[in-house]
């Protein structure tokens, strides 16, 4: 093992395309119960109650659904021109530097194989509440304002690739992610993989494409505390109209209790908690899943619904 | 600011006396629900069940109580080396190098102008569940048993010293521990502070020593899955004749939701649940509470007893 | 044991004065979460979202504070009219009948030994919710709105007496309740006593008024489903600026998990949650604790707070 | 509406058949945490911590499994005086009095039409806790002893039933129970049933017989505090290999959050939280669900799964 030296901090933001951007935005502000930082041509910037920064979620209006693009913020100014370095060594298509959005500095954006676009960031803008947004305690992020399932912040996102080894060597090389856990097909192939810069059992999941089309997306994710959480935001959705697609239930991967439900233009949105569980180890080694071991279905018996594995967004063509 | 290195991993155990070790013991394993991995000469080896080392307590006999010594673990080998030189650097009491107890390598131990033992060390034995103790899911690190409490893993341990200001320093310097809030008493002292190495809100706390004695210990804290969890510990400890001193409440300071029981030995011990709330952001700014602000109680505002100000182990002369 | 006929089916509402109205009101529907049903003269008709009456508090602007006055809903017209009969025949004061308010028939009036006057009515106005108030699911009463605490239904009043004594004769001649506990002082009186006129533990308690004046309130309660909807309430509360006074904890007597606050008028309000505790056994015997068990604090060992046994409303002259 | 008197109290206990005896009673003591209070013959008595009588579940050792008798009490002497007449009157098979079992006094049985036995008796058996099974709280029936699931009292049963409305009529004539919510199917027959005798939502529900056999069982069901507590146990059942079935998830029908699981001889148990849900309302009207709407699943969009229609006990011929 090679001393490691972790150069990126945590999963930043994601930019989320919709088609419906008002209704869009009504689901994440009104019932998800993000915030609105500010806004800006055809973005709005939400974030979680407790996310430091300025937004976590740039959602656009846009011709379709899916991911615009994927924002990590690194631990230094060094980090970012070590990483900057090995990005550009590596051979993966880079778009070179960028002004930051409304809520951080410049940005080195680059891209994976399968059409996602990721940013590198250190200079950030952290969120600064106004008078009616402080909170009664200094060292929380803004007011707890328990509007709709109010999650507390910003947790991963899954992106599809067509081949997740190959995603796998992408985000091992640009971002330094570890493994912590992965499936591995009967085929040979892996089926999913869940990384993560620091120690969250995981910022980013990859599983295997089995739609059609490039750069699509899973899901978004933010974090509850607790369960019960998660639990009550299922009753939420119910009497809000929202799609609820699965859950809630526990996963088998990571141990993650979570819901799954689509946002009015179809992206998916999660709610998840990880109970006490963090990654620590440092030398953590990958937990590998086989094809029979999934076949079993979720933690507690629940069999993946067939949504679950052809449902992303942009729909496939 | 400086490029980081993060050289310390995670707190990996503490050493805990009791000069009632069979009622200590019972206390850990059949109510508070931690599992033995082992034993040797007058200790008990000690582990929740999603530790993934040999043991997180080490429960010694000793002719007294409190904290025996504190072990982190590094990152790498590598990073070892860079802690040690620059441990025998910074002046401060060092004891060398140790052979490791029966769940690590070889460590090399130090001491904090308070009395207060820590070790550092890189190798280590990871937990290795026997067939009868292999959990269902096999990313845990060991079977979720149910007995008792069952909390999910080592937390954090408080300490008090006279002078927290210079344990502050002690902390920064041997481990490169961050400070993620601090109290900032009105004469100008630091009241207390609350450092970590990695992600966690914190893994060590300092409080001002109101008793007299050197080296001694304010508490030491495994971590729930759910503040439900904590609850329900609640009621266990009652039907088991445990000494609860105060909680289940809400500190204002960290925001954890927290219980302090008295092992029967008179060590205090905590369960603690943080929700979802991790320290991501790199340079994260230290949070400072007056003493006006300490003084309006915990988050709800439940007022410190007075014992928790003055019971530390071993007792004070 | 004489066979039991259980007239009166359930405490159907409390009418609360305030002489701050507007920021009561504001505080009942927006930060704990009742609905409004409708309004007259000075009064707004609130019930929570699963309330299956017109209303179950009635808030009156007044010139001071306290309870109005106390309906129960009686199982049946005959029952109504065995129970008028009872409290006729009982000597107790009685105010006659009355056109029922907004949310029900006529009513039958009567009065305490220390001026809080009840009501019992038979006819009733069950809410019939418009489009916007439909739940998603047809058994419940109305749209889970979620919208601050939310909690789920009235649940128990606490009225002051300074002779608990000559209450409970009065409680069980003329509703007939059962006294599920009590606590029995050393000086030989009752100190509080817990009524029932149905499975649940309890629908209204009566403490010994350690203040002065008449008619007095202790507190009013409402119920949620989870422990976890009060410790979230808690910081709902926090945020909002609302006097926590004691919890969350667990009460020794009944078992309830508790919270309570005081709205902006000075009322003590309570969230509750009993678990799936019940009283089934139709020949329960009183709970009867001493002034030595009562020492003890509550079930986790809180101390009672000095305001606790103080404060009623209106305050004492 | 007629003048109700309401002459039948609770459920009692049931008894259940096992031809897997010994694996069953480990079942019922250690995972899923009730309590033994005596054997006899081929029976072992267990009740819930707080289930205040001898026993709620009778287990008895059998050639095959299913449902033995199902026990209810009554509120008086006269009121199974009634009973019995009412019973006698109504022409269904009655088996006449008998000694009861070891947990209560000389008991009525009668049959429903389908081969079901029940018993009303008045004489019980309290729960008298040797010294180590005394509570910390008084009003507790016995300790809470933390083992396995430790659910607080018995809830409700599940029965199968060729023809649900000849099924619901014989529970308002033998047990004056009422109809608090139902399925109608498109071809007019009744789908389900859920009776109470008392506030709580449903103590016995009837669903039709989809399999063959007569006097089948589809489960019975305990009641936790907590959905937490259910989550728990899903985590506890996996972690000893008990077949779940379904859940955790939140019914449509009644609310009720649940979790299904079948015990080593195949009989299924249910847990479930009810919230604070109750019928307080003395003229509840009937909710009735159609067809369509029980398509939908269930409340969070589940869907029921196959043996969930077709698996009772015992197995069908």
């Amino acid at each position: 093992m090679t001393d490691p030296v972790q150069d990126t901090a945590h999963l930043g933001h994601v930019e989320v395309y919709t088609d419906r951007f008002d209704e869009s935005l009504d689901f994440f502000t009104r019932v998800y119960g993000l915030k609105i930082s500010g806004r800006d041509g055809d973005s709005a910037y939400l974030r979680a109650w407790d996310d430091y920064e300025f937004h976590t979620l740039k959602l656009t209006r846009h011709h379709t659904t899916g991911v615009g693009h994927i924002g990590y913020r690194v631990v230094s100014p060094e980090a970012l021109d070590r990483r900057v370095k090995a990005i550009e060594a590596s051979g993966y298509k880079t778009h070179g530097w960028v002004d930051g959005d409304a809520g951080h500095g410049r940005a080195f954006r680059f891209e994976d194989p399968f059409g996602h676009v990721f940013e590198l960031y250190w200079d950030t803008v952290k969120y600064d509440p106004p008078a009616d947004d402080r909170p009664a305690l200094k060292n929380m992020a803004s007011r707890y304002h328990a509007q709709g399932v109010s999650p507390r912040r910003l947790d991963h996102l899954n992106l599809l690739a067509s081949d997740v080894t190959e995603f796998r060597d992408f985000m091992v090389t640009c971002l330094g992610s570890r493994v912590t856990e992965q499936i591995r097909l009967d085929n040979g192939r892996l089926g999913g993989c869940w990384f993560t810069v620091n120690n969250k059992t995981y910022d980013l999941a990859c599983t295997e494409e089995h739609g059609r089309g490039d750069g699509r997306l899973h899901h978004i994710t933010y974090a509850t505390d607790q369960r019960e959480d998660i639990l009550r935001a299922a009753d939420i959705f119910l009497e809000n109209g929202v799609h609820i697609e699965t859950g809630p239930h526990k996963h088998a991967i990571q141990g993650t209790f979570f819901l799954y439900v689509w946002e009015p233009a179809g992206n998916r949105v999660e709610l998840a908690n990880a109970g006490a569980r963090l990654i620590l180890d440092p030398d953590w080694e990958t937990v590998t899943w086989t094809e029979a071991e999934r076949k079993r279905g979720q933690a507690w018996g629940l069999k993946t619904i067939e949504t679950f594995h052809t449902h992303g967004t942009p729909p496939a063509d």
